[in-house]
């Protein structure tokens, strides 16, 4: 029984989705939605529901990635609105001591004063998405473990390899339900996007980390870009001569704003969900995972900061790793506290104990061994945490780790290369190299390694690897030492030397020496041993969780609910309202915020710092069509009970008619565990009200041209 | 013009106060209630305003001051409802370690059960209120400073002396609209005050520090006590042949429950406000007193903890004070926030700036006086609380002042003794050395002088004085060393020599060597000379603020506003509603809280660590007729716009009916500033339900019999 035939039945019995006790949960492919439309109408939705089963065709295919984020198109010209934290690396990119658009934020004057993104940076427009179950499964069926995930990757790279054939488009194939289904996603790649408007730091990242995941907020986290092509209307790098990029579908800005019970939907790429999960890996995700987390974030962002407490440069260039660290902190930590709070290990426990009694025998022996299967992996999980770290957070590291494995696999014919490595990756791989010079400090590098090393080398044995303790030592002096040498004698902080390699390397060719390419050699070839050994397990997981979801299938049809696949980054949609928040007893989080609250939180220091002209435009109280007609005044952000997660930054919000209403740019403190447990008492998502946007661009920092090309009204 | 007279013109001219923006504001004098009938009436108020008159009629002769609080009679017998943290002495006067009652609760077994207080807590009663004000001025009238004031205290203490004689009662001359009016005040005196009922510390103080001044709450902040007199009905020591104590009224506690917009009505004896101080003493709070009065305590804090870490019995002795020293810290930090969220320096400047434009000539000289005279008190502010906090926060230093004091003071005719060491005070210094025993510990006294003299050694010459500096030095070691010999050679710790010094001081007779009595001798006529300067400014106050109250009276008419007396411990009244508050954008507290919130706050950690039994209870859900009809649940507690400051612990809250429903314990964090500035955006006072009481009572902790004698149901 597939989980699209199941939901047809459930609906039909009568037990829609709006009047169980889930309504809100679901991060629905676009292509669910026709089966959704009674609870779609149900809940206030006033188009019809078949338009939004189509990602290729507007209203949807104006929703695309964007950095590691969400964006919309808000014009024919290209013009994309995503948030300033997603943007971040592209307004630091052209910041400088002498231009601070971090602080001062950003108006172009007009189309040739929009300032190129960072090199990496890039917008994914959706163009095809098709199931291709039976083809990836065809060489897989029979087999397991490694093979089994072998027969997979082969098949998907087969299939990405003919999608690319022509090069016109990006493809992947996204893995629904956990290897029950996979569809082959085709996108245009665009990599010359622009810089057009930013706001102050202390707008867009008003209360930065204290406010962060907080509720009731005040930030104006958004800033516009646009995409461009070339002349031919083709993805094309960064040149003077493209022209904008004319999307296949842009959003209306709604000259409404939201109120509380409003119907309201978002459609985005979500990046990672956890809900189907085995009540053992919840277990694990409460019990050991999250607070390993929390406690090596904190150690990094405390490394960071010490390190660079007294170098300006330093700091800027780690600003935006850092405001990314602590996001991730401060996210395991409300993780941790919310799934406690929902006490989900007992829920899913019992969910989970339910639908095994309940569940068919053919697919009681699969699941079994998925159980065993899964405590192999918990047994190395720091070890894992560290290593990916280490590579993750490091500058020159990453770079010579980048270049020798490129090495490794570029010796190798295209389709058999790691994913990641392949000839159509290796702009990516540029990008990265290029952009180490606008991020990196030898002595933060070398504290945040000295750090994660140090916790590394309290491992016991059994977790340690043979190459990384010859590499770096086992003694917090052998470590100095070690660390010492390598950046003392390397050359990779120059561009030219990276990129010289780049080039070497890419052909499958040795690497000139360097003192972290020498170390790098016996680093990779034990990243190679452990993916392996990883690899081996997450194939026998591929193989077996499409049993267990075989059994969730089956027992939510019995509950009357529907299924929707764990989020993975593709496009999903979500629908609910707009909803007020009672985080605890006695007391009542408003839906909506004015600018009451900016001047409130001011102080004057940061974080609550707002800029001089916001405090004016406020006590000036000018908000013209943009005040809200039922407060008087003129609202911030608003809250509804949509389904998101991280990737979801950047989404638009949508009324009942379509219209853009908001932008999704963060959740509430009480729901950040949402990735794995759904709580309806606590789940909401934060967005910016576009009436503030359009206050901003038209009364504070004045930009009357985008709101034009937006077609809504200047003032 | 009296303040008396312009009230009738005000209301008569239809400027009701209940629709004024300062409805709520106001801690009338009983006297005043039938002049304010209309709005008393048009807030909701069911009975005679007429009846809240006379404060030594039922139902306000109810209302009594007990301990540093306030308190009422619940039944014929003398049964007596204050807060916990107002009894907290009389709970750790009868706790040890075999019987923690301060933990675990108190519950007596029949009357003879009941345990008494510490000998120095009091229950008064007033039974007599009276204008004396042309007595008081008589002899003062033409007089300035010092003469002015000895001719007021001269006049005071015969009034007392002459009200006394037939000791029966204990009597008092209170200072309304600073030095306007006075009136005398008569209390029967009760001693012997035993313990009846308490629930545990993590129901009494649940939340403690954390929680304190805050909002959303969750504490049974109540202690039943019970009054005795002697068999003649009279006031008298502690006996076991005492009996129950007939109130002259007592309180019908309410079978309902109070929901938002209820009439709501408080008395009790608010200890001091300054709302009517000058601008120029509103200044000086904002920008010096509160800062440094911030930093004092915390550093006592700091001190008590440290210095008591290892030592059980003394973490014990001091846990009363320490309590007092948060509270304490806490307030200055939340008046000053307050005060600068409000604005209160720069509209306390411009009410007094457009007052004085206004202000009949006659009183302007006057005025401009006081304003001179003011200013110079502030010059010796920090070293005058360094002072006042080593007599106050120690026990053996503070006996030794005492006694020196009082052996100084009882040389004199009696009449002629400063106020508290005339004979009829002797009971009480008595008592204040008796109750060292179970407050002290060597190494945390010398620690907190230390930390105090620290501090006083920092100050300029110009605030420092001879006799403390040749006493505790000008260094560090000089400081050490002293206070290591007075305390290892000081016998005071011993109580029958504080005792037999006493007996002798009262003699006004030469004290039994001791090296703290010797260190005392100086640092009294220090005190002395001090103390002089200080009566000879304040002599000036009390002659000058009268104009100043006179420009205030006339002001406030114009503006159809009634002026209360600032507050001075005596009985006052204050009406208004349940009402919800809006801290800020987006945040709206509800006015009353259930006992599920004390679920999601416990960690099981202190203070969080409800006990087992109230935890069960309330999984049970058995509320029976407690709990609320709306919410279906049992309540907690409950908030009111009601003008409150510290003396209104224990005030009982009244209904429209005048049917007790409340019982005040603590301000939210936002109306800390109230003793200043009254700002009905933020002001709430913070109540136990009694529902919450009567359900502990009931179901929790049973107390059958004491439900039967409050007359409301044991279920």
């Amino acid at each position: 029984m597939s989980p699209r035939k199941a939901l047809p039945t459930a609906l039909a019995l009568g037990l829609t989705l709006a009047a169980g006790a889930h309504a809100d949960e679901g991060m629905w492919m676009p292509t669910q939605l026709p089966e959704l439309a009674k609870p779609l109408q149900a809940a206030g939705f006033k188009g019809n529901p078949a338009d939004l089963a189509n990602v290729t065709a507007p209203p949807l295919s104006a929703v695309v990635r964007a950095g590691g984020g969400t964006g919309s198109f808000v014009s024919a010209d290209g013009l994309l609105l995503t948030n300033h934290h997603v943007a971040m690396g592209v307004i630091q990119y052209n910041s400088s001591p002498e231009h601070n658009f971090i602080n001062d934020g950003f108006i172009a004057k007009g189309r040739a004063d929009e300032r190129p993104a960072n090199p990496d940076f890039r917008v994914l427009v959706t163009v095809g998405f098709d199931k291709v179950t039976d083809q990836v499964l065809a060489q897989a069926r029979g087999k397991t473990g490694r093979a089994y995930f072998d027969a997979v990757d082969a098949a998907s790279k087969q299939i990405v390899a003919e999608c690319e054939k022509d090069g016109s488009v990006r493809c992947s194939v996204a893995n629904m339900y956990y290897g029950t289904d996979f569809y082959r996603i085709a996108q245009l790649e665009l990599s010359d996007v622009r810089l057009v408007y930013a706001p102050p730091r202390a707008i867009g990242n008003y209360g930065d980390e204290i406010d962060n995941f907080m509720w009731p907020r005040h930030t104006g986290d958004f800033t516009l870009l646009r995409a461009y092509v070339g002349k031919d209307g083709k993805p094309a790098a960064y040149s003077k001569d493209n022209v904008p990029y004319q999307a296949p579908a842009h959003l209306q800005m709604s000259v409404e704003g939201p109120k509380e019970g409003d119907y309201a939907m978002l459609a985005g790429y979500p990046g990672i969900t956890y809900r189907h999960r085995t009540a053992a890996e919840f277990a694990g995700q409460i019990d050991t995972v999250l607070p390993r987390r929390v406690s090596v974030f904190q150690q990094m962002i405390d490394t960071i900061e010490a390190a660079s407490a007294k170098d300006a440069q330093a700091r800027t260039r780690y600003a935006s790793q850092l405001q990314s660290l602590k996001n991730n902190r401060k996210r395991a930590a409300g993780e941790l506290e919310g799934l406690l709070r929902s006490d989900a290990k007992a829920q899913r426990a019992a969910d989970e104990q339910a639908m095994l009694a309940a569940t068919d025998r053919k697919y009681q022996g699969d699941i079994k061994a998925l159980l065993t299967n899964l405590s192999q992996g918990a047994a190395v999980g720091e070890r894992d945490l560290l290593l990916e770290q280490m590579a993750g957070q490091s500058q020159l590291l990453r770079s010579a780790l980048l270049l020798e494995r490129l090495r490794i696999e570029s010796a190798k014919p295209d389709a058999q290369r790691e994913t990641g490595y392949q000839q159509r990756d290796q702009a990516m791989i540029e990008g990265v190299l290029k952009q180490v010079q606008r991020r990196y400090a030898p002595e933060v590098e070398k504290a945040l390694l000295s750090t994660l090393l140090t916790r590394y080398q309290q491992l016991p044995d059994a977790q340690r690897v043979a190459e990384f303790d010859a590499a770096f030592g086992r003694t917090p002096a052998q470590l100095a030492q070690a660390l010492d040498t390598l950046y003392a004698g390397t050359q990779l902080g120059d561009e030219a030397q990276r990129l010289s390699r780049f080039a070497v390397a890419r052909e499958g060719k040795a690497l000139a020496a360097d003192p972290l390419i020498a170390v790098a050699g016996p680093l990779v070839a034990a990243q190679l041993r452990i993916e392996n050994e990883s690899k081996t397990r997450e194939g026998e997981q591929l193989r077996l969780r499409p049993a267990y979801m075989q059994a969730l299938f089956a027992w939510r049809a019995k509950q009357g609910r529907a299924v929707y696949p764990d989020a993975n980054r593709t496009l999903r949609i979500s629908y609910g309202k707009v909803e007020a928040l009672h985080p605890r007893d006695g007391v009542t989080y408003s839906p909506v915020t004015t600018v009451a609250g900016i001047v409130e939180k001011n102080t004057n220091a940061y974080p609550f710092d707002a800029p001089k002209p916001l405090l004016a435009a406020i006590a000036k109280g000018d908000f013209g069509s943009t005040a809200d007609p039922a407060l008087k005044t003129q609202t911030v952000n608003f809250l509804t009970n949509l389904d998101t997660t991280g990737g979801n930054s950047g989404s638009p919000v949508l009324n009942a008619k379509g219209e853009l209403i908001g932008l999704n740019f963060d959740s509430n403190w009480e729901s950040v565990s949402a990735s794995w447990w759904f709580d309806p008492r606590y789940k909401r998502a934060v967005h910016v009200d576009m009436r503030y946007l359009r206050w901003l661009l038209a009364k504070v920092y004045p930009a009357p041209e985008l709101l034009k090309e937006m077609g809504v009204p200047a003032e």
